[in-house]
Formats: structure tokens, C-alpha cells, sequence
């Protein structure tokens, strides 16, 4: 017997389903209705729906909610620190049956073989992990990435099941400008989805922007950006992640009217704060706080994401679709009591069936070894650009000082909350070194260094003494890539992530553990900030104004040059 | 230059637009506002809404207000009685911009040689006509078609640009019961549209005929059906053809809330509706004025039919949006002033530019000639069969009644409205040839005859004098296939439709003036039905209850059988 024919036997109740909830309700998102009904699954579809049902297994959930699973559309896995089997054990008992990334980050260190791997990985999940082909790596000019993805390598992947189309298009000035890098990738993914990334971006260059056919987009930060957006065509996903969090002030466009129109996605989401807050269920339950009504925001979850995606299969609770299922105690709540994917309840049992897959960019990290000289920073005539660092924002601000001198080299100034900061080339292609000065830390002695900073992954490091922070960054080639934290001379907090120098062989419980601990032996050195890690982590970014370091130098972004 | 790079520069406003919509609205169906703005279009595509732009075409559109172009999201172009070019020039003029049909007529005569003419015509036409594919031809075992298309004609077609999936599946009973031809087409189109077709399916059977991913139905007849059907994650295609009117009785369901998951569809529809009441507008205005909120039908009308359809690239007024726009002088009576299809002005000199497609089917008339004795039928004992026509209505009452005879030959009885019915093989397969009974055509004399015969297309005449059903059944052959009406010995009303037997060859204006003609010959005969040609048409449809006639018999349709 095939599986349509079992379908059709187990739907028209001619055979007993393989699995039925009983006694409880399903929230039906095309009505709004809360429905009593048994909901009646043959293999990975629900066949059954309003009725009673007879099942091989019959699971009780009275006084419990199914709703589909939610989609979230568009994260880096990456940013969750753990490789995708350790996100899918960590994310979808929460729910998210199905998470749309983009394999950026390890793309810009391992190109072609990150995609691979992430492909590789998204057909041994348990969870429907989806691929959009990374649209702008290296990200810019201004840096040194691992690799170059022009079209003719990002081609090959286009039909890939898991491929759903070109990730968010970040490069928007090339887009308004006319970048022939960026129309050639473009024209090749007309009639696939193309993936939108254009903070702020308004009027009639959006305009020029949304002429390509770009359709979703995950930037907006305020209600009045994501208005003219999704009034210009586009599907909002609105986002809160661990960096960005911009939930709060979507809340006024998360309306029933304009929920078939939206999507939630975490962008980039770490383990503690999932541990701490959830997941996609945090989104749901803080809108409906908010007051957003119930029904637009699980649309937001589910139906109307896949829409935005093509994804036909899933999204409703209903006879023919996909068995993405979530039991919930209450819509207000949301807290998955039970999670089913493709019709599999999601248990320890089932994610050891998965088969490994072997992890690449073990040796990513190739960067020269240093010493405490090489960050010493010659004395300038003037003025010193120092990146001005705010607590929670990704944004910086551009700041002059006149430095306090030693000999002929510019120094920390603790009283002023100056400390150094440099990025160092560690693709071993050129062995780069750029130091310069950063605001805002608290750091009162010691170093922090990390193999993550946007996009490009160099490797970054403050710190108070020129000693610690060779120590540091010297320690992230030991560890082949990661955090590390150095007082005094000595490690005092690490994580490896050997993964392309970006995610952990270790479960995501090792992983949360050793973030607490790490954060720890960071705030013992006095910084201030709650995520000294992820604002080391964003200082190379230089898409984000307003002035940025990376491997060739400071970078004024809003130039978009580096300086002197 | 490309055509994106054209896009680029003239969304973000550095050249002049293409063509420039000034002065008006748009009707934005996300937000459901009234916009006022220019719209700029770029070739095929809008690139600018929410601003003023300047245009190498500025064309005045003050006081009125701009719409996505309609989309008919299941139809029979057949039913139209004219080609696919002239169905474009009859209909695109009333803003419906893309059709999404079934050739299912013309298939159930031609096989695949007519799907490819559809598909031809398709890359012609001005309006982006999409192709389903037939799923049931022939539609049962009851009858002789002309072709049969099992699973393996059809995926040839599969790939082509026009095609979108298999088209409505009528045979639900064969879903039910898994039907092996049935289930190898379920089968080989899983991850494609598969359109439905179930009416009055409700229950687990239902659910047994949607586990198998079919997900669009057009012929829900009451709110209740449709409740039922949209909560179990159908999108609901309401239906208002010349046949089948379900627009009224589906009011209640077109609402705000439900519109993402609501389409329009006319199914079939005449060239005399169309121009005494118009198409998709006609629907939209109906509802407006039976108290449906504009944004609900709207969007039923453009966006959400796209949706359902997994089209792209249409049903919003914004930039990267396909330029399929109808310019209209109120919501609320949907007049359209002017259209555009892919940013084209819809106008005679526009559908000038189309090459012609050559007619195919010219002799599928392929019947016996026929003399008034083979109208002939032997007393039977008891009673004979009667088949019951209720005006308007497709469906047949099951009659029995005791009939006068004449020498050993049982006849008319018009006193108790009782003529003759007949059904002749026309394809040239065997000459079949079935005689019957049916009541409530109103005819005094003559006869009326038709080589459009759902679904298999044979001839079938009804009539009061067996010399005259035989003139009218061998005219049909000299004009190669038509309505004929013959009043004593004499054609007094004909329209011959040679392609296929289903279309004429003539313009749409032409058939619409023959039509009111041939009307008027047929109430000569004193019958009291409006639309005798669409009753006689319906006569042979073996899968609508309760007795029916094809060339094989009378058919007993709810055992499914011949009677004897």
C-alpha cells in the first residue's frame, strides 16, 4: 500500500490512524475558531480533522491546544553557537518545526563547503531546516573574508530540495546602484525567492530595491518602516533575537488585517537566552501580552510564513498537511506540552536516529601568532577615531580623543573608558593586523578576544593590556576558534568553537553552561556591557554605522572607506 | 542595459518610468487603504507606488482608482464558445488578467492535441492564461470520449511555462476508493497544485479525498459546505458561471478574515453573460452591493487566487509586482476604464499583435449519418425512464412514467411535456447510439441538437419529431459540430462550433449576436427553459445526479450504471 492509500484508508476512517490526539481542541487559523476535535495523523500527514478518530496510538492532550508548528524565517544558525543537529535538539522542543537560515557566517569563512555542510546537515534534522544560498559573501571590499561566493558558485545548490532561493540581499546600495556582482545574482534567482535585508531604507530607493523582485524582510524597526514596507509589497518578518530585538515596536502592525502578510523570525538567537526566554513561543506569548490578538500572530507563526516561502505543505491544522504539530496548554502561554514533526512526536528517542554529520573548518583559524607589540598604535598628529560602543546596540558611534601617550605609542585610557581594540586576518591569507580604539567597555584590566565578528570572522580582541590580548587571540588558534577571556596572563574563561571558529562540538547544554561561566570571568573584569561577547562579536561589521575596524583598518562606514 | 538594471533606475526615480499613472488611487490590499500616488511601471513590472514619479508616458487617471488585475481561477475557455484569442479579447477588457482554465472540453475530444492548442494559444494571448491539466478524461467508463489521458500523456506537459498542475479532480469517488489511474496521478503530481472538485463531499470522506494534498475547490453550493471546507485548510474558489451561480449563496463566508483563503472563479460562462453582465467584475460588484466589505472580495480577486496558485509575481499594486493593473471608476461598481497586462495598455491594437494559432479538431464530427427510424424506441413493459429537467439546473430528476405507444413503438407525450432524447457517438469510434425520454423542455415540435455534450461531447438531440432530430443531428455533421434548431424539415437556427465541435471560429461579438439568434429559434419551438442549448449540453453529464443519457444509454447516476 502506498502512502496515499493509507492517507485516504486512515482519513475516510476506514483503517485506524496511526496516531490521534484526543480530547482536545485545535485553534483553526483560516477562522479563528478554537475547534473540539480528535486530529488523525498517517505518517507525516494529518488526515483527519472535526471528527472522532480510531488510531493505533491514541495520545490523550485534554484540555490542551494544537496549533501548527511555527516557522521561523530567517535566523543563523550559526549565532546559536551549536552546530545545526545541537540547534535542532535545542530549539525544536519548543516548537519551530521549521527554521528558514542563512548559512552566512560559515559561508564567509568556508564558502562552498559551509553551504555543503548545512545542507548536508538540514537532511538529517528532525526539524524542517531550510537553505537560502548566502547573497553577499564577502559581505564588503573593506575586509578580508574566507571566500568569495560570485553566482557561478552559489548555481550549483539552486535546486537543491533544501534550497528555498538567495538570502537576504544585504548589499542594498549595490542593488540601488547597480553592482554588476549584485544584478548578475539577481537575475539568476528571478522567479525564486529572493530574500530582503534593507534597514531603513525608504521611499523611492526602496522602491528601486523592490523592482527586482526582493520580497521579505526582516529589518524593519519601527512601525512605520515595516507600514510603508509591507504596503509596498513586502512580507514582514518581524524579528527579536539576541542582538536585535524588534518585537516591541512591531507590536502596532501585528493585526489580523495584516497578518496574512507577516512572518516572526530570531535572526541570530544564543542558547542562553532560548534556555531563558524560549524561542519563537517567547515571540508568541510576549505579543499576545502586548495585546496582539491571537489569531495574527499564530498566522505570523505558521501559515502565512509558509506562504512567504512557498512552502505549500504546512502550516494548518488540517487533513492533507504536513503534521508540524504543537500541543500547547494555552494560545496566551504557549508553552509545547508535545511537538510533532512530520508527524514523528519529537522525543530524546527520536533525535538519536539522526546520523552524524562530519563537521568542517576544523582548521579554520590560521592566524598569525602575536605578541603584546604588535598592538602598540603609533602616536598621531591629532585626534584618534575611537568606536563608541552602546550597551545592547550593534550600532556605534563616531568619536574623536586625544589620546594619553607612552614614548611614541597612544594608550589605553581607563578613565575615559578607552581600551584597545584590533582585528587580526586569521583565513591565513594575508596575515592582517589593524589596531585602533574603543569606547565603552568597562573593561578595567585584561582582554577578550573572539574568532566570530560579522561578517567576515576575523578575529577580534579588546583589551587593557597589549600582553592579555596577545595571550587571547594567540589562545583562539589553540582552541581552533572561539571565546576567550585572559586576566592577568592567565585564561580565565573559554569556549572552543572549532567549527569553522564559530560553533561548538558540544551539546547546546555544554554550550549554555560554559556562556554562563564565561560571561562571568568577563564581567570580572569590569565590563559593563550584559553581552560583552556579542558586542565584541558586531565591532568588525562594516554594514552598520558609524565606524567599524576590520583586517585593513578603521573603517568610517558611513563613508564606507577606511581611514588613514 | 537589463531589464532589472531598467527597473532599478527608474523605481529609485533616476530615469523617467516607462509609463506613469497619474492623479488616481490605488486600492492597497494589505493595508486596505485608498492611496493616492502615481504609479510607475517599467516594462512589465510596477516599480514605483507612494510618490510622485515622471514618466515617458504619463497617462491622467483623476478620480479613478487602480487594482490588481482579476484572476479566474478555474475555468473552461470552452464553455466560452470561442478560441482562446477570442476569449482573451472578450474578457481582458473587464481586467481579468490572468485565467487559469482546464481544458477539459476540448481534451475529452482531442486528447493531447488539444491541451497543446491551449497551451499554444496560452503563449499568445495578452492575458497570461495558465493551463491545468485534465485529471479524468475520459470523466467516466458510462460514455465513449473522444481520447482517454491517463498519467503518462499528461507529464509530458508537466514542465511547461503555462502549465501550473493537475486540473480539477473530479473524481473524487475514484479518490475515495483509490482507484489505481487515480491514485497514479495523485501520485506523479504530489508537490504540485491539485485542484480539487467534490461537491456536497463532506465528513471523513472528505477528509479521505484531501489527506492526498488536493487543495482548491469551486464547488462548494452552500455557506455551510464552504465553512467546512475552508477549516480544513481548503482555499475556496466561489464560483459564478452561467451553469452553476453559487456567489450568492457563499456570501456569509466572504469576509475580511477568511479573504486569504478565498479565490473567484466562473468556471463557465457564455459570451451573452459576459456581455449583458460582465465577468470577475460582475462577481466583485455583486458582492459589494450584497454588503461584502471591498478589501475581503478584492483580495479574494487578485492576491489570494495568486497565492492559492503559487503565482509570484502578482495580485498587489507595489514595486516588483507584475503590472497587471485595472484602472476602475469605483470599488463599488468595478468598472474598468482601462487594463493593463504586464504593463501593456490593453487595446484592439494591442491584440493585433498576437500571431494567430491554427485551429485544430476541424473534423472531429466523425458521427454516422441518421434517419428519422433510429429515433425509434420499442415498447417497453411498464414503465420507461424519464429524464426530469428543472430549469437553471444541471441536475436531473429520476422520473417514471407509463408512455403512449404507436404501432410497438412508445412516443412522445406533450401533453405531460414528454419528448425524445438521443445521444450518437461522434468521435468515430463505434457509432453508438441511445434513445430516451425526457420531460420538462417545453417543446411543441421540432428539434434541437449539439455536439456539446459534457464531458464526452457527443451529439445530443432532444425533440418532438424523429424527422426532424434526424436533420438536426446530420446538420451538425455538415457544419462540423454546433448547436442546430430544425422547426418542421427546416434548419432554422444554427451556430456551428468546428473546433472541436466546442468553439467557433468566428469573433466573440459574432457568437454573442448568433446566440441571441439561435435563442430565439429555439423559444419558436415553444420551449420555456432560458438556456435550452446549456440543458441539452448538460443532458449526457454522467457524474451529476439522478438520471442522465450517454451514447452508451440511459445512465442511472446514483448506481453509477446503465439501466438497461
Amino acid at each position: 500500500m502506498t502512502d496515499l492509500e493509507n492517507r485516504i484508508d486512515q482519513g475516510v476512517g476506514r483503517a485506524p490512524a496511526d496516531i490521534v490526539l484526543k480530547g482536545g481542541r485545535f485553534f483553526d487559523l483560516v477562522t479563528g475558531d478554537l475547534v473540539a476535535s480528535d486530529i488523525a495523523l498517517c505518517g507525516d500527514t494529518v488526515v483527519g480533522t472535526c471528527g472522532d478518530y480510531e488510531g493505533r496510538e491514541v495520545i490523550d492532550i485534554s484540555g490542551q491546544i494544537v496549533v501548527p508548528g511555527f516557522i521561523d524565517t530567517h535566523l543563523h544558525i550559526e549565532s546559536s553557537l551549536v552546530t545545526p543537529h545541537e540547534f535542532d535538539r535545542c530549539v525544536l522542543p519548543y516548537g519551530v518545526t521549521t527554521a528558514i537560515c542563512d548559512p552566512h557566517e560559515i559561508a564567509n569563512v568556508l564558502g562552498t563547503e559551509g553551504i555543503q555542510f548545512f545542507l548536508d546537515s538540514a537532511e538529517q534534522t528532525i526539524m524542517d531546516v531550510r537553505v537560502q544560498l548566502s547573497s553577499c559573501v564577502p559581505a564588503t571590499h573593506l575586509e578580508t573574508a574566507g571566500a568569495d561566493l560570485p553566482i557561478e558558485r552559489l548555481l550549483p545548490f539552486r535546486g537543491h530540495d533544501k534550497v528555498i532561493g538567495l538570502a537576504e540581499f544585504m548589499n542594498f546600495p549595490g542593488v540601488i546602484h547597480k553592482d554588476p556582482v549584485a544584478i548578475a545574482k539577481l537575475e539568476a534567482f528571478q522567479g525564486a525567492h529572493i530574500d530582503g535585508h534593507a534597514p531603513l531604507l525608504r521611499g523611492k530607493d526602496l522602491n528601486g530595491y523592490l523592482s527586482v523582485g526582493i520580497r521579505t524582510e526582516h529589518e524593519c524597526t519601527t512601525a512605520g518602516e515595516a507600514l510603508e514596507k509591507i504596503r509596498k509589497g513586502m512580507h514582514i518578518l518581524v524579528r527579536e533575537g539576541s542582538v536585535s530585538k524588534d518585537l516591541h515596536a512591531l507590536i502596532p502592525i501585528i493585526t489580523e488585517r495584516l497578518s496574512p502578510y507577516l512572518a516572526l523570525c530570531t535572526d541570530d538567537r544564543n542558547p542562553l537566552d532560548i534556555a531563558e526566554e524560549g524561542h519563537l513561543d517567547y515571540m508568541i506569548r510576549t505579543a499576545i501580552a502586548e495585546g496582539v490578538a491571537p489569531l495574527a500572530v499564530y498566522r505570523a507563526a505558521s501559515i502565512s510564513a509558509a506562504k512567504a516561502f512557498g512552502l505549500r505543505d504546512r502550516g494548518l491544522v488540517a487533513p492533507g498537511w504536513r503534521a508540524d504539530l504543537v500541543v500547547i496548554d494555552s494560545l496566551e502561554s504557549c508553552k509545547a506540552q508535545m511537538v510533532f514533526s512530520a508527524g514523528r512526536r519529537v522525543t530524546d528517542a527520536l533525535f538519536a536516529t539522526r546520523k552524524p554529520v562530519a563537521p568542517v573548518g576544523l582548521d579554520s583559524v590560521r592566524a598569525r601568532i602575536v605578541k603584546a607589540a604588535d598592538f602598540a598604535v603609533p602616536v598621531a598628529e591629532g585626534e584618534t577615531p575611537v568606536i563608541g560602543v552602546m550597551p545592547g546596540k550593534i550600532i556605534t558611534e563616531h568619536r574623536r580623543f586625544r589620546l594619553p601617550t607612552s614614548g611614541n605609542q597612544s594608550t589605553v585610557d581607563l578613565e575615559r573608558d578607552i581600551i584597545k581594540v584590533a582585528v587580526i586576518e586569521r583565513h591565513g591569507k594575508n596575515g592582517n593586523h589593524a589596531n585602533g580604539f574603543v569606547q565603552g567597555f568597562g573593561l578595567r584590566k585584561g582582554a577578550i578576544a573572539s574568532t566570530v565578528g560579522h561578517d567576515s570572522h576575523n578575529i577580534c580582541v579588546v583589551g587593557v593590556s597589549e600582553e592579555d590580548m596577545a595571550i587571547a587571540a594567540n589562545r583562539l588558534s589553540d582552541i581552533k576558534g572561539g571565546f576567550v577571556v585572559v586576566e592577568d596572563g592567565k585564561v580565565t574563561g573559554e569556549i572552543a568553537l572549532p567549527v569553522a571558529g564559530l560553533m561548538s562540538l558540544e551539546p547546546f547544554e555544554t554550550v549554555r553552561d560554559t556562556l554562563v561561566d564565561l560571561r562571568k570571568a568577563a564581567y570580572a573584569l569590569g565590563t559593563t556591557l550584559a553581552e560583552p561577547f556579542l558586542q565584541v562579536a558586531f565591532l568588525p561589521l562594516p554594514v552598520i554605522p558609524h565606524l567599524k575596524i576590520s583586517d585593513k583598518g578603521m573603517v568610517d562606514v558611513d563613508r564606507f572607506c577606511l581611514i588613514g
